[in-house]
């Protein structure tokens, strides 16, 4: 029987309230329209709610993993993916080389090694990935120059570059934060301008508002659609569409168990939290609770449902097969989490 | 292709040391034989593993969700399967229920309300779960006695008590562990006295050797098989027989990227390890490295493989599809982890 509303679920269920969804994708449409925008498909891993993304004017995509990629191309959603990523994997390659044939598909290189490797698989558009600051992937600025030059020997299309301020994401103060970007697109407009090519992308949903005076003229942003308490400490006008519906399964004097565990939960920015209630403890499938002072006596018994808002939203929706899309605790629709995995 | 050696997989990728497995599993099968252990499957989420374990005489098992029972049954592994958590869904009962008619399910209760839940699905077994320390499930000691009773009435066979002193699995001291396990089994002794019944179940694998003169009569043990550097940490006798492989996708002078992120590790214990690297952080998709003093000289390259050795190995399970069975780097078959979800 398909359930109609939240409290026929058997839970663990992912929950989108659908509402809070659109707000957010708007808000940043408003913000960033078009191809200002290529939303991140890595935190949702879901082709329904990218395509609810297309029709808020987006047709390009950033993706994290070829499994992202082939799956929205099989979908046919966007017109111009691109894998911020780093990838090696000679069947991957060859994989995304096949899909490139129907749409386009770019893939970041930051070395000689991952150039060879996506001009072996035939694949021919690459973003040269500028390292600006974050210690992760990327090369260095003052050598993105030479690495275009590389690629192009290699009879590569280098369309521009990328460069993830992943460092400054979660600086608590917005004027901080604002500075830190600025200095890192000052290293990717340099290595811009010794690149060439027309597209240099940036960003993520902590800095979406930091970008106006800087050299970007696209934003990766994806943590924007569905949120997370993480995200939300920054103050950002998007709202929490995301939460894991539990049922409680056991209470004594003290304290309640809902059966939302940390296989169901992104655990990486620690525990998450419960309108009403303090999180002691999260284990496997269960996570402890004991009711905040303000609600104290309120009643809750065996059977009853209670949401859970991840502490952080990608990991914890590539543990889902599925979400319900929710209006209230009335059930619209269910999308399936389709592009997980690598 | 099927690969060979683990240098063909594409990454990341779990991989299982077969004859570092076989140890665990003979280790602690000489320790507690046949029934004394009640493998749980939930710290590996493989229905091939679990029938590895029955080959070293375990035919009784333990599982934490519906979806591992019905998985279990389905492959037609172990005579005796404990649901070792309170469930109140009636589908999922039902399911249980149903699968009760060919292999014997047991399931916990620690309140009426889970009673009430089990009797109308019509299950006809079930285990008192008593608190015994840890704040999670589980019905008061001194409430155990009447809780059987209330479920004679309701026509369920009352099988005897669990009780699981997941606080002390972590304490660093074993003399305190000890003391720690002896107290907590004290309460579930005296339950299991008022409640009747042939079993007494309780342990995981910190408290494995710690059970001697308590009053229990079979071990729940599941992260002994495949481990982790939480458990690690404890001195046991058990190998690290899990790694997920990553490849080297990017270098640079300070640090290198391995493609195994936070989506493909349990987070919940901290970061993973890598020998003879410190780990700087976990991102979705990545793990930023350096070279640890000893192996400063070694040189890395793009396409490089590294194994990575998770905090917590139950999550890790949950978040993979496939186990390369390996010896060395040679691939000797895969697994489906096929009890994921709930």
């Amino acid at each position: 029987m398909q359930p109609h509303t939240t409290s026929q679920l058997a839970t663990p269920a992912l929950l989108v309230d659908l509402d809070a969804l659109n707000g957010n994708l708007r808000t940043m449409s408003l913000r960033h329209n078009g191809a200002k925008l290529r939303p991140h498909t890595k935190a949702h891993k879901c082709t329904q709610l990218a395509n609810l993304q297309l029709q808020y004017g987006h047709k390009t995509f950033t993706c994290a993993t070829p499994r992202e990629i082939i799956g929205m191309a099989a979908a046919g959603v966007g017109e111009d993916l691109l894998l911020a990523n780093e990838v090696v994997d000679r069947d991957r390659l060859n994989s995304l080389a096949k899909v490139s044939e129907k749409v386009r598909v770019t893939v970041a290189v930051d070395s000689n090694a991952t150039i060879i490797a996506a001009a072996s698989a035939g694949l021919r558009d690459v973003l040269i990935d500028v390292n600006v600051g974050l210690k992760r992937c990327g090369v260095a600025p003052q050598l993105a120059g030479q690495l275009a030059d590389f690629a192009r020997k290699q009879k590569i299309t280098v369309r521009g570059v990328m460069g993830y301020e992943g460092h400054l994401m979660m600086i608590d103060s917005r004027d901080k934060r604002k500075l830190g970007v600025a200095e890192s697109m000052r290293l990717l407009a340099q290595a811009a301008t010794d690149v060439g090519g027309e597209i240099i992308s940036a960003g993520g949903t902590g800095t979406f508002d930091l970008h106006d005076e800087t050299c970007i003229n696209e934003l990766q942003a994806g943590s924007y659609a569905l949120m997370d308490t993480h995200y939300a400490k920054l103050g950002l006008p998007f709202a929490q569409s995301c939460f894991v519906l539990g049922t409680v399964i056991s209470t004594s004097q003290d304290w309640l168990v809902v059966d939302v565990g940390l296989k169901s939960l992104g655990m990486d920015h620690g525990n998450p939290t419960v309108d009403g209630f303090e999180v002691l403890f999260c284990s496997d499938e269960h996570t402890t609770l004991v009711p905040s002072k303000e609600s104290a006596s309120t009643k809750v018994s065996v059977g009853d449902k209670l949401r859970v808002v991840p502490a952080h939203i990608d990991p914890t929706m590539a543990m889902h097969e599925l979400a319900y899309l929710v209006r209230g605790d009335e059930i619209i629709d269910s999308w399936s989490i389709d592009l997980r995995g690598w």
